[in-house]
């Protein structure tokens, strides 16, 4: 039974509950226990355990975990020899990739990476912004911050390395965006002997395929509608968004139902479309995973 | 860029999140900063702003806003000079349309308006209640109140115009109604010079038209069933409610597929029918747009 | 008409959400108020008074309610004689039956029931105990506990009668689980003249009708796929679990569209097996009630 | 040592702040963890449990616990035979006794206890109601009410015994109080032979002590202020709310200072008083603790 | 009995927790009820309402209240004809006035009232604002703003009247003061037939005696230390902040007790002087009530 | 004026509100803003900055700050040469020191720290810990640890360095504690060129005397009483507790008055002993600053 276990990490803190809400949609429960860093899982082959996003990496690499999921950046941060099994691309209307960004207060004389020589920097990621400033040429003194980096400047720090979805915490803190040192999105990665184990591998395969099928479901809706059998080929012509419908009959053979997979994003401007070329009772209902 | 850019306005306050829970049912995204009366929205061509449900039609008569949701009260209140775009009738179910009535103390010698000639009135709506007055020919003072009208009587006033919907806070100050001066439900407002602008024109009515899809979907559900083809014509004649539904043929010559939209409300007495009848396989799904 | 009302108990405090959410979902809108007992229903023929579970059972034996839902255990602790209309087995993925287990402390040296001759015990649920105990002829104290019945042992009582779903309450006081007493579930249950009443009967019947198509739809989802009609015997004779599947012609005569309702904690292992068959377009729907 | 340790209850649930924050302005600090129900205090010769009111009584009374806190109900509820050593009067501003009432529906035809014959009765109090009932005479039924009692008239029981504090519950449900079953304050109740036990007895009394010149100091101040030495007898005539100042003598021989502990209700009243009567630099200020 | 009963108005929302406060702090228990708009007072003589600081000043004008606690800002407002009993100076180190003011955008051409003529201005206290322009001779439009006024430049209007603590919601929506148009502090109003009521008048001047007597105390703490008697008069000589300390005579006659009242805010500085000027023994006790 | 400034760095996190609040007692308001990270202080000779305690003693120690607050700990940790003004000893019936702790799991085979060879260790504090196993000539692997260290044994590591106050989070995880650390409580330090500043030295020492009369008087209270005369010397010998009181002359020659200061824990034994001594009208009241 050992051979068929997976070891898997459930990233704690930012990333802990969108995990398990998306290994939810795709048929594992994840439950937490205010006392345990074992989560349950209703699958007698996963064993998870809860680790911080920083050091997932570290522990897939060194074979506690066969997997893990974490972001582009902490792998990058530790220089981890993992295999990446998957990239998760959350929606893209709801999530956008995160950004490590070099940050100076808005009146510095700083304008790019190569004024920072013999300058203090303050960041979470200090391998990141060794390596990002070695990659320029540039030499400067990196002082690891335990948080609230982005109030540093300038008093205790000439630019900073922090991450930022939106950029309002910078602009609140009066800082400017200098040069973007790295992106990331979430990924799910796999320790590299554990990749060669047939069964683990076909395991995290599989837990892959699931978990993309509902992200690709997340920004997508299913369209019905019925259409007169004579209007369906000027339709489909002019809507290239109603790609590859399922063309079913109906008892009046007059018209078909036509039944199709479309982004959420573009219903707003197709269904008004549609009315003008004359569909006819059409219906948007949820989805929850798709495979193309 | 100008030309097509739509400024509306969203209602703070009680309305604001069914505002932005029904935008996004109908696939715009707006998303509120808690620094910030400008909230963002995923569609370049427009442009929010947050501002009070009071002071809505007053902005968009005078062309400070393209647009904006309301009540009708309010609307009524200002007796603003704006064109109504649509109605926005939420799901019987859930909302009922408000009401502002006219209110007493229980034991109150008030029975009617005429007896309210020379009496003090505290309201909200002092604009509403002059007209109400007026319009029956009766004088009396009336005051603006700050909030809290509703334990003014008998003390502070001998009676309010205040707005309702159960009338338990009414019955708990031992209130008691003796007219209803309006009903309110709310509107998508336009100012009428950008009613005049084709693209403004246009834009509004198709978002009116995706407001108006959510909503219509908001107390249905789809039900999906096989039948036997012998049974059909006399499920059909039987239950009238399940009109216009779609009938798809099964590979089982002798069965069709049965798929149609009905009432949320309708379901619990037509299942055990559907049953009686033959109906079989019966399955119910959400649906999240109709338009008819 | 007061011959067509049904009095229904819902039951307060820890299945009263759970109670109110399902009968929503069974399109029952029951609302609550914080001052009253009586909640309100969109069902004219329906009259809702809320509850304890522990007393459930004593008032539909007589006759205050027609019926009400509470769990297996109060009806066996209060005796009560009434007609069990219906078990709502919630979804297993979600909820367990709890069980009211005999416990004593780790170290204890009470091994079994028969241990307990001449023994204090704790428990909410006194008469379930004293059957339990004469069941198997032993004769022990048995004392009402008001609550916190689990910090009892060793010093208030020697053993406990407790209700438990996960044990982690017990293993947290060092507690050890000597024999389990009784499962439950939650019931609903009818006065035993009201069943005589075809009208209530009816009514009662249709009420538990929908209660369990939408209990029988939690766990299930709806997979729909296009499918080779060439590949069609094969699939379904290699996957059983895609059982009656609605078969419907598509416009090109050599595909299918295969559209079936299974089991959610199944589609994670059927998916991969689907598309090695060569299945096209899956997409997994939502599904909100189902009859068999 | 064992005989110098002193097994107290405190209270659980909503006297058991109220009585932490008692003996903690009596130098006594009670931790609560919520993991266990073995609250630790800060003196090696007390060991405290948590138990609920209604239970505390009875081990008391069995011996389990040498002393313990809780209400005057509960103790004659249980009829457990108990030594009270000290009634916690909390101060009157603050905290009246709590009353157990007889209620029935404003519209009830009883109209004293003896109505009561062949009624049904719902209370938490079986043992108490009883006893009240037998006292006068009159058999009714009793039925253990789970909570929620004073929801129960008229459909689930003809009248109810239950506890109040300020009677707005009762009058939110329409009841009207017919009799007073009982007057009920905290009390320090302690094991009988526990009371033999000289160092039990003893360390009881010190803390009883401790615990009621907290409770005297609440409801009092300090007041200081310099008076004439020639006006001085005159204001101590006037003012016998002044009981037994200490009066120091100053510098300045023409004048003393008071300083004396009043009722802090008296104070608004006698401040006034003493600057016509000619004090000077009049000064209030806390106090914690005071033994008369 | 009503003619020695005196209505009194609380204010409602942000001023009602701290009134309710001093009142405690003075000796006046006022109690508020989640349903009642009459809180309980534990003085007789005394009936309180509860009311809106924006209508006090109206009610008390008209004698439906004796006497309300109010802002001199809508005293202003309103142009009541009152008495005002009592400033209610709360502590400077809390509190500080509020200030009304004029702001316009930071980038706003407008640098002081006379630029207003003609331009568009939003207000809550639309009196106040047309007082203010009407002393400087400009004509402008004022508007009434239902809230939020801050985020109507420039949009909405060209300037606003609004109050402001601390400026930092004046800031965060980049606005720009250009004048103060009025400074506002909390005040005791009272009715003018009311104060020539000599009971009335009596009570509310003890009313007002006693909460400023708290008020007072607010700011100050009590200083006892032992001097020795030959220091005594060097130490008050440089100490002038010791005013008029009471000097008691010690059992040691070579050392007296100096026991003094003093500003909360010289305490830091003054007992670094006071060691080295040889005092002993320094304890800081706190004061809650203070007459001079 | 930038002579006199000096700037001071407050924790952030875990020791700012206790920081604040001491600072309050001592006579200086700090107030925080959720948008700045420059707290206010009502003292215009000094400027704060939140800094998190891990990182406060390097910015003292190169001069960004003057003076700071922290932990021992974690100015061991960063072996930053600091001057230390003063302990900030809180009082011990609230507060113990913290105590960084090595713990393995309750079977390991590890018994010492010289088990520890070649293992690998989890710790927040990595520079500490290193120089522990130097102290003790160990070889072992230090890893930082994000978080949860308590958690990380045995799986993710052999043993942990971990800070805990009682013990409760190891007893949770099966750790045992092998050997301390260290035991930290917090200080204030100054740069070492600020101290040679005499204004800056002089205003941290009138600082830390403030601070330091708070915290002494947190764990005391003042104790007023009437003596007999007679009895004063024996109550003063056998109450050795009672030590400097003041002894003031009553009026009544036959009595004094005496005053003292003693500790809350010594309160509740000494009561009774005064009592029995003949000690009257005993008082105790709270002190908020004492300087012996």
């Amino acid at each position: 039974m050992s051979d068929n276990l997976l070891k898997l990490g459930i990233p704690a803190g930012s990333l802990q509950d969108a995990t398990a809400e998306l290994f939810k949609k795709a048929g594992f429960n994840i439950k937490f226990s205010s006392r345990s860093y074992y989560p349950s899982i209703d699958d007698d082959e996963i064993e998870c355990l809860l680790i911080r996003a920083q050091e997932m990496a570290r522990y897939v690499e060194n074979g506690i975990l066969d997997a893990g999921i974490t972001g582009f950046d902490w792998i990058q941060e530790t220089q981890a020899d993992v295999h990446e099994v998957s990239e998760l691309v959350f929606s893209k209307v709801s999530r956008r990739p995160i950004r490590w960004v070099l940050c100076v207060p808005e009146d510095s004389e700083i304008q790019s990476v190569h004024d920072l020589e013999g300058k203090r920097i303050a960041t979470e990621a200090v391998g990141m912004t060794k390596a990002y400033l070695e990659k320029h040429g540039v030499n400067a003194i990196v002082e690891f911050s335990w948080g609230a980096t982005e109030v540093k400047p300038p008093r205790l720090a000439d630019a900073i390395v922090e991450v930022t979805e939106t950029g309002s915490s910078l602009r609140a803190n009066d800082l400017r965006i200098v040069d973007e040192v790295l992106q990331s999105t979430t990924r799910l990665i796999a320790n590299k002997t554990s990749m060669k184990d047939e069964w683990k591998s076909g395991k995290l395969k599989a837990i892959a395929l699931m978990l993309q099928s509902c992200l690709a479901a997340e920004g997508k809706v299913g369209l019905m509608m019925n259409v007169r059998r004579s209007d369906l080929s000027k339709i489909l012509d002019d809507l290239p968004a109603l790609k590859d419908p399922t063309i079913a009959s109906l008892a009046d053979p007059d018209w078909v139902a036509v039944n199709t997979i479309i982004e959420k994003s573009v219903v707003r401007t197709i269904i008004p479309e549609l009315i003008a070329a004359g569909a006819n009772g059409i219906v948007e209902h949820p989805i929850t995973k798709i495979i193309d």
